[in-house]
């Protein structure tokens, strides 16, 4: 019974969409990195494993965060007040350009990471900017964090500031390096192919980036059809193809499962039935879209039509890395799609959204994001003892109570694959 | 000198909407429970005055929550997955109906309390429930509190649960006691009329309201045009009425510049002429009514007409007692609504969305949400050290990054009235 645990506590998930599995004060036990089972009991030939006790505590999934920008942290909260392509330019691209200074990234990067950590996002996936060094010190940074990470150095190499742009060469070039060099070198930290979107990046880079995720069998991810502009930019850059995520296609960066696209507010009826049949993951940034004025994501309908859905701090066009913050976000625009809508898509309920913030994204990390058998454990351990609760309540309700009006002071205890993580000390 | 004292620290507050006054390292000088004047150095005749000095910390006006329910306070953050009706039925009218038992009621309106303090609401204007006596331990409460509100029992005598219903005549009669006894009691605590809204009041009973609002001077507050089902109810009982706000009107509770209505998310053409006639305060509940699937309120229309607008939490339709929640929630839904109406209405930005949490809601008080002259000094002060901030900002942008990526740690001291005001003890 080497490496074998257990954690007690009320343990809470969602195998299924929309569908949760309550387990009152019972045991999850965990092998290496492992879930072995769940049980009310702790079954006899267990008896003498080591049992955390977390008493009237929450056990939950830790949160998967599909798309966020790490430098845009410095920005975070402010300058929401345009949409996106001169929020890009006036906002973005300036900041940046600072990730050449390896002291400021530093900086930056280690507060975000103590942010991750603080609101028990225990997977991410991330674009760092088009520097490699400071894209592999994220990597190296991460690694020693304990939380587990998708980093990708960006590719952009067209209609960006001169400040931040590289020629088609040096952006395969740098881009290779990594993937030689950071592949293996980490289990809970990957490279990840990262074109920052169609508008930068010349059809050679997309193509040469294609070869490399096939070459290095690595997995991608960029924006799609986030904005109205954007969206007649690539138009008016790529008139030949019959839509945005056709452009990614051609190229081949829509990898089978293996590709993550963020935003997807604007989707045309073949882009949904393309991204289905190669299961694109949807990453959906509810408080980016609202901040810069996207549009309304129609999340229920591209669930319903099979394609893999995730949320999205992405930070900084959204204010918050919480993804309880994030969830809210999403119940909300979800409810407004349904109203506007004349009330033809079903709200997303809670479980659903708690679902796509663990399970949802836990997918593209593999087996993550659930209790069930063999699922890597990532945990959070909530007290919301603090919380003003003045009835009784189930134990769903005390999770719906700690996603809507909780925060960080509740999240008591991470684990990552199996390890306890404590708070990053760059 | 009695009775004066300076605050110093940087001073931000809006005279006008969306302009931001901004005073680095300076002083506000309160008399008794006024600001006298701003002054980048303290004037020669006041130099022997006390000085508290906040550093680098931000003072800014005290927030106001123009529409909140008390008892629904124990709901905070359940069952937001219905509409309107039913929502009332299944969730708030059981809850509603335990205000009878005065140890309950004060165990919430206490936590309640807290919770306003925390999170920097100086004034509310509050729904209690039908139950007289627990309406007139709220008041009590809240002036032993040192916050200002406006407390209003609920009156209803139709088309309500049978164990949460009055007849007509006693709900006169209790809120009459209620004018009599408590109009002129406190300071910084008053009645206001409280018909729940129209489709649970007779047209009796409304205009016994508005008879006694004229006899007492009295504010008035109801909800209007929150979801298509609740209008469409109003038409069913008032057919011979042209619209919602029209019942109000026709029963004497459209009081100039002394009524205010939440949420008006549905207004018609003639309701906004008639509310920007009467100057009807239009209050904004953008969480709830994103929770709820109301729908999105044209706020900036209705401030475009000439409606006078404030902020509501709504809970616990809103989910967070929050005003910082509630205004990044209020700019998201202005941003969705420019989206979704093709950019037609332009969204609020922050500076315009603080004036309507502090001036916009303050003026229902009178002069209060300001730091202009003669203006109650109610404010917070803000300490933001904590923030991971890791580059130089603008003091309007440290504003700004508070309102979005700040919480309840960061409000260190709250004055109400040119008092301080420490955590309620109950």
């Amino acid at each position: 019974m080497e490496n074998v645990y257990a954690v007690k506590g009320n343990i809470i998930f969602t195998p299924d969409l929309g569908k949760y599995s309550i387990f009152e004060n019972s045991y999850i036990i965990i092998e290496n990195k492992s879930v072995k089972g769940v049980y009310e009991k702790l079954p006899e030939k267990f008896k003498d494993i080591i049992v955390k006790d977390y008493g009237n505590s929450l056990i939950i999934p830790g949160f998967v965060d599909l798309h966020l920008h790490a430098p845009q942290f410095a920005n975070l909260g402010l300058g929401l007040d345009k949409e996106l392509m001169p929020w890009l330019e006036t906002y973005t691209f300036p900041e940046e350009k600072k990730y050449s200074d390896l002291v400021y990234a530093k900086k930056v990067y280690s507060s975000l990471i103590k942010e991750l950590w603080k609101f028990g996002t225990t997977r991410s996936v991330i674009f760092a900017t088009l520097h490699k060094e400071s894209s592999k010190m994220l990597m190296d940074m991460f690694n020693i964090s304990g939380l587990s990470a998708y980093v990708g150095k960006v590719n952009m190499d067209r209609n960006s500031p001169n400040f931040l742009i590289e020629t088609t060469e040096n952006s395969l070039k740098d881009t290779e390096e990594i993937l030689i060099e950071y592949s293996n070198k980490y289990d809970l930290v990957k490279p990840i192919i990262t074109p920052r979107f169609v508008p930068t990046c010349t059809e050679e880079l997309m193509y040469g980036l294609g070869k490399l995720a096939e070459k290095y069998n690595t997995k991608i991810q960029s924006h799609l059809c986030e904005n109205k502009d954007e969206i007649a930019f690539v138009k008016e850059l790529h008139p030949r193809s019959k839509n945005y995520a056709r452009v990614y296609y051609e190229t081949g960066l829509l990898r089978q499962f293996s590709t993550c696209m963020a935003h997807c507010v604007h989707l045309k009826e073949d882009e949904i039935a393309l991204m289905a049949k190669k299961k694109i993951f949807a990453v959906h940034c509810a408080n980016s879209n609202n901040n810069l004025s996207s549009g309304i994501a129609p999340i229920r309908k591209l669930i319903d039509r099979g394609i893999p859905v995730a949320l999205g701090s992405d930070i900084s066009g959204g204010h918050s890395l919480s993804m309880i913050n994030t969830m809210v976000s999403t119940a909300q625009v979800s409810n407004l799609n349904y109203a506007v809508k004349n009330r033809a898509e079903k709200p997303l309920n809670t479980a659903e959204i708690f679902y796509l913030a663990t399970k949802g994204g836990g997918k593209f990390f593999g087996k993550v994001g659930s209790f069930e058998e063999g699922y890597e454990f990532d945990a959070l351990i909530i007290d919301d003892s603090t919380l003003p609760i003045v009835k009784e309540l189930t134990l769903e309700e005390r999770l719906q109570k700690f996603i809507y009006t909780g925060d960080d002071r509740n999240i008591k205890i991470r684990y990552v694959a199996g390890k306890e993580v404590s708070e990053p000390t760059f």
